[in-house]
């Protein structure tokens, strides 16, 4: 079957589509969705075809968008070949998934190649997904996708033995540690090629934070000039292009806010592997009100991670911490920026959780690193913290990334938003707890992360004495309807709980 | 937010769809594939923001495709506005669905509400569908499903008492027995106003099949008409639009082939209600190489059906048949349409066990519907088919649809595609089982049901005596290349086994 092309100027950024004529798919016996090959000049790729009702195609033509085009170098009037090809046989894996079946490393990896070279569509793919989180994967598959993630992804290599990299499972608001540990870790000799994400379901993620500082979208070579400056950087991983096939399963998992264990892992520790760290601390939050209720689900996590970390090269050192308040006093990317420029500047009476947090990882990572002895690790981290070194190596940070060094906190306090909420206390008591997701919903009503000037800030934590009509804390929103909906919200839903 | 409308003249048929620049996303933060409002003149609709990166759009512009543009009657210029909405409440839902737990009747509503109205996506549904597969609807669940299905469908009535209907869950090679059922039940003096499916993983479905006689392809208004001049129709359900959250739900069951037993008896049983049918007859085949492999399974499945069709006032039954073997001789749409022919026109020495089975079932249609007594069913429906009379009304029903009269099979093994291959038996004995899904796989392979006629034609059949080198089936394909190919695939599957 031979089509003309016909170029249509989209780039749909994921699946390959091309388009015919409702008469040709029906008198070809094409039915809509279906994959087909097309080849051209020896080339040959796999599409979806969809029917295009529209009398921008003529019969006969195959409107073809950006993505196709530009793989099969396509000019318009070229013509192409369509030809039937057999479903792929990783719809048998996922589907003998869905129904409980064990898979192994072998259909892993075709399911994960498949994913990335767009074989699989986006419904295909949430079979997938749907899969591993209705039936957990076990160690073995664990492993297995981890290694078929990091076979199909990149290696960056940094030239130094001693690249060393952390990650935070989610789940407690605030909780900028990142932007503290990093700097501390460059001045200590390590090479630090931090690769964050942007926020999922929390009212910021470290990229959206440092964003607001500096450039986050750098590409793999300006990410190594970067590090090859100063040491480290903080980058969005997205714009890296790292785990390709892990990406486009992030994207299939944010509708519902799914992390199934088994994908977390994979995902996490493929992309510090494809960033050439062979040490890595993971910070695994618990306690209620946290991703992890219970500690015996946080140590059974951390042992999966150190197991898998070994399966593939990696030496993981999971730590348990308390996941049960807030860290911090901002959430949303500007509030967590002034967080994080009061630590560095040791401007931080208010700040103690968020600065004892960041020093005890940096201490581990210290001494997981090598060049540190065990016991010395915080006393050095809280050296290089309290000297100015760390804040000066941020600077650095932000101007090799494109940034303009800061100093002060005024232009930070200039992009807040003008709506402000104080919400007061109805009673007197100690704080007891702040729950996590009722504090980042509010933060997430009033507009963070897309607005970066939005969210919460915390004037009272836990342990702090309340007096009845103090403020508790104050919110930044984008327009004053959001804050009517916040304070009908408040009515059913209590942040604070007090002993 | 207010952006001038650009029309994009496409129909997606399916979600609702706009599209701004990658810069408006940004400056506005709108993340892509998120659900926005739009509101024009009073009126508003829920849509999902896309990026489109082509210099086809401007700044300030939204592209609308034809499906929104008309729901909101926009014309190029004019000016909406966008307004961010809350998630849907019904993401909670499948996400509670996913984890295990049960859902009741308002959440299943609500559900099928936002599918119908395209406000969940098709990885939304995916999830939906997943959940059902992986943690099964109970009886409890079923019926909330099954109601919230009637309650968004339409129902069409044909101002008869005696309307009646079948179904068959399928599973088996063949089996045509609904276009030798229909007419025999409307010359009994029912109201048969049949909806078919087209195939989903078969060589070919009745809407297949019948189409290869007369259109398919009717609206509510022909098919009404069809049945008050026959009392009779066959027509393909997906074009009446009769439970549109049905049909969006099975287009994502497609690509895995899921039809988890929550929703088939939704599925099946919504649509019998939908067209007035209150008695209805279902056929459920069961043994090794059917759907259902035990008769305590399907008996559990007869039980679900006729208690979910007690809750919606649908006098149900079910009858067990055995599904271990193909029915009749043709797979593929010609193929069967020459099998049908033969059976109405009594030319049938090789086709008993499809007039035995589709005597049994419209025997039990005849008493079920309650105009015949028990114990005469059979009888009546043997001497209507054998006095010609099914077969006029057959043509009656071919006419009235838009179709020419039939008689004789010679337009039809017209049609048959003239690349045949011939697979002889390697061992004499006689014929235990012929394998449902790898007779089935190979009518496939040959083009079924896409190529009308292509298929397998059987001319050996369970107990018949084979000597060696007899032939045992004929397969019509499209290709010499798909020849080929089945030829190989023989090698690995054999789907004859002798006693």
């Amino acid at each position: 079957m031979y089509f003309k092309i016909k170029k249509i100027k989209i780039k749909t950024g994921g699946p390959l589509v091309v388009y015919l004529t409702k008469y040709d798919c029906a008198k070809l016996n094409i039915p809509p969705k279906s994959r087909m090959g097309i080849r051209f000049n020896k080339k040959e790729l796999i599409a979806m075809v969809d029917i295009i009702d529209s009398d921008f195609l003529k019969n006969g033509q195959v409107g073809v968008l950006d993505e196709v085009r530009e793989k099969l170098n396509l000019k318009h009037n070229d013509i192409v070949r369509l030809f039937h090809i057999n479903e792929p046989i990783t719809l048998n894996y996922i589907k003998k998934k869905l129904q409980g079946e064990r898979l192994n490393k072998d259909q892993f990896t075709k399911i994960i190649n498949d994913i990335k070279d767009n074989i699989l569509t986006e419904v295909e793919i949430t079979y997938f997904v749907s899969a591993c989180y209705c039936n957990p994967l076990n160690l073995d598959e664990t492993i297995a996708l981890t290694k078929s993630m990091v076979e199909t992804g990149k290696i960056i290599k940094f030239g130094s033995k001693n690249v060393i990299d952390k990650h935070c499972i989610g789940g407690v608001a605030g909780n900028r540690t990142t932007m503290i540990v990093v700097p501390i870790l460059a001045v200590a000799g390590y090479v630090v090629p931090k690769t964050s994400s942007r926020s999922i379901t929390s009212p910021a993620g470290t990229a959206d934070t440092f964003e607001v500082f500096t450039n986050v979208d750098l590409d793999i070579s300006k990410m190594k000039k970067v590090v090859k400056k100063t040491g480290a950087c903080i980058t969005w991983g997205g714009a890296l292009d790292l785990a390709p096939a892990d990406d486009i399963i992030i994207n299939v998992e944010h509708p519902l806010s799914l992390d199934p264990r088994g994908q977390l892992i994979a995902s996490v520790l493929s992309k510090k592997r494809s960033v050439s760290s062979n040490k890595v601390l993971i910070d695994i939050p618990y306690g209620m009100g946290s991703k992890i209720s219970s500690k015996k689900d946080a140590l059974s996590l951390k042992s999966d991670f150190e197991k898998v970390g070994h399966s593939i090269g990696l030496n993981v050192h999971a730590v348990l911490t308390d996941g049960k308040n807030p860290i911090g006093c901002g959430l949303g990317p500007v509030l967590e920026a002034i967080d994080v420029y009061d630590v560095l500047k040791n401007q931080h009476d208010h700040l103690k959780d968020l600065i004892d947090k960041s020093i005890k990882l940096a201490g581990n990572m210290l001494e997981l690193g090598g060049l540190y002895k065990k016991g010395q690790g915080e006393i050095v981290a809280r050296d290089i913290l309290y000297s100015n070194k760390a804040f000066d190596k941020f600077n650095e940070i932000i101007v090799a990334q494109g940034g303009k060094k800061i100093n002060g906190t005024n232009n930070l306090k200039n992009k807040l938003s003008k709506c402000i909420y104080e919400v007061k206390s109805n009673k007197s008591g100690i704080v007891k707890q702040i729950d996590n997701k009722i504090i980042s919903k509010i933060a997430k009503m009033a507009g963070a992360p897309s607005h970066k000037g939005c969210g919460v800030y915390l004037l009272k934590k836990q342990n702090d004495k309340v007096k009845k009509n103090e403020i508790l804390f104050r919110v930044y929103s984008y327009t004053n309807i959001k804050l009517n909906q916040i304070n009908n919200f408040l009515k059913l839903a209590d942040p604070y709980s007090f002993k």
